[in-house]
């Protein structure tokens, strides 16, 4: 008996929606046909990043924030990205979450990702799992991630708002703002806000947010000014204000038509990114299969041939720029 | 009058240096060729990676261990990468050392590089840049990188020897261990030697890396057990342990074949990546030129078509599997 796990995934079924994750992740050929079928059924979900520093506690947030969303009768996926941990391959985040009773609630759906494949990726493996979850019907997904580094930021540009997790006492705060990680943020949540200095966190970020020309100018979205909001998590305090600062957000984008342009440009992102993946993904695999791959890398050893000229070479051999 | 760029790079210009590396930056067409001529000359500077969280005093290692360097006649070259600063393209890395004494000396070329482009590609850009500073004659080129993430891992794989600085009070030294960043390290500095906690965290990472199985049998190079060094950089405490063992690392990875092997290694990463972002330049340049992009994307948008179909149209149009 054949199952149609595009069908069940439509239905709903976690036990579809962990084994189509399980088939990208794997990149085995049924993902394909499948994520074809599941497509022209996404677009529902709304998505919020939550990102910072490790120890500013997104996942507290997470669990806590998931709950709010929860009594409000709405369905939750939770991706947990860790792109720190590219060789273990072990997913550190989402841990905590797994253990905490929302794991428990069949309206909740949570996954953990690491880093896999050669280039990173992660963004893209990121964006298809969104796809999953929301064409199994969840109505809020939450892409949770950890550090402030390139991949945290293409991932971060999936999510409709994005939540920067910020906590007194880690130092890194402001660093943060001058290394242009705070640009990509539409709420800021100063955590942990029974903490020493949280006040003059509050105070910093939020100058720096009303202040600064260049965070604005460079944001994503010009007409947005970034919410600042204190919270803490773990007592469940703020959790609500996080909430309303997201709405107040999601109707922003809405008002403007800020919305549709960037989910326009997400499946322009996302189609480029897979183009590319599958195109490399083809050469590598004949470059190393054929013995071809080592045969250049042999002429580079031996300087017979420069890198340069074998890009060059490799290039004129398998594209064809289509004529239009 | 046409300057011979490449020339002056091979007689050790630091002007045509930093301009060569400038049109990588800006992926000044004038890169390519001008790579291909420095191509042939590369392959004798040695390597060394420095990377740690924010805090744990890498600038100041580096400026310190670059004394020692040229206290021995050897010149030297610092790449300073911060991939966290993706926005400003302001790198924040390297301005310490840009301020420090070593900056005036000729026998240093420093260089900041923040991440740029749309793939990430920092790794890349990196392994170009070292390309350069090892065609101009540096003897030794440090590649300094912040952080814990896959960027740092990529670019880290560039180095023969790669030194993961900690420092007592950060609270991450075990997190980072548990995430695997710990498997990169040839060498282990516990930095801030005087400081509370630094015996401890000696105790704690030595043990980790004489006990650990998990940590050698996934490190690089299996018959390496890592060094751990206790350093007070910034008083010149035990930074002539450090350089002894880099020393040590460099003559066991010669004695065992495993120099040529990395080196064979980084060739081949190197080249796929050099192919892998030629493909997508061309696709992205061609795709958007066209209008073809739009159409595409307008087709995903509207539900006429899915983004997995879109992909295997546009391979099949531009691929040409070459026989052998």
């Amino acid at each position: 008996m054949t199952i149609d796990y595009a069908g069940e995934v439509l239905q709903g079924s976690p036990r579809a929606v962990a084994r189509v994750i399980s088939w990208l992740e794997n990149e085995n050929e049924r993902a394909r046909p499948c994520m074809g079928r599941l497509y022209p059924h996404t677009g529902k979900a709304y998505i919020v990043g939550i990102t910072g520093s490790p120890g500013t506690g997104k996942s507290t947030l997470t669990d806590k924030l998931t709950r709010h969303i929860r009594a409000k009768g709405l369905t939750v996926g939770i991706i947990a990205v860790d792109p720190s941990s590219p060789f273990t391959g072990g997913a550190v985040l989402g841990d905590r979450i797994r253990m905490s009773e929302i794991a428990q609630d069949p309206g909740v759906f949570i996954r953990s990702m690491a880093t896999r494949g050669f280039l990173g990726g992660l963004s893209q493996s990121t964006g298809k799992v969104v796809n999953v979850l929301d064409a199994s019907g969840k109505d809020v997904i939450i892409i949770e991630t950890v550090g402030v580094g390139q991949d945290e930021v293409e991932i971060m540009r999936i999510a409709d708002t994005t939540c920067l997790v910020l906590a007194p006492g880690l130092g890194d705060a402001i660093q943060s703002m001058k290394a242009g990680v705070m640009e990509i943020a539409d709420i800021y949540v100063i955590n942990k806000s029974d903490r020493q200095g949280a006040d003059q966190l509050f105070v910093e970020v939020s100058h720096r947010v009303n202040q600064d020309d260049l965070i604005r100018a460079k944001s994503r979205d010009r007409s947005w000014i970034p919410l600042v909001v204190q919270a803490a998590a773990v007592n469940d305090v703020g959790v609500t204000d996080i909430l309303d600062a997201v709405l107040s957000h999601q109707s922003h984008l809405k008002k403007d038509g800020t919305f549709v342009e960037k989910r326009r440009e997400r499946t322009q992102q996302q189609t480029l990114q897979m183009i590319h993946y599958e195109i490399f993904s083809l050469l590598r695999k004949h470059l190393s299969e054929s013995g071809k791959m080592e045969q250049l890398v042999d002429a580079i050893m031996n300087h017979e041939q420069d890198p340069y000229s074998v890009v060059q070479q490799v290039l004129s051999e398998w594209i064809r720029v289509p004529e239009e």
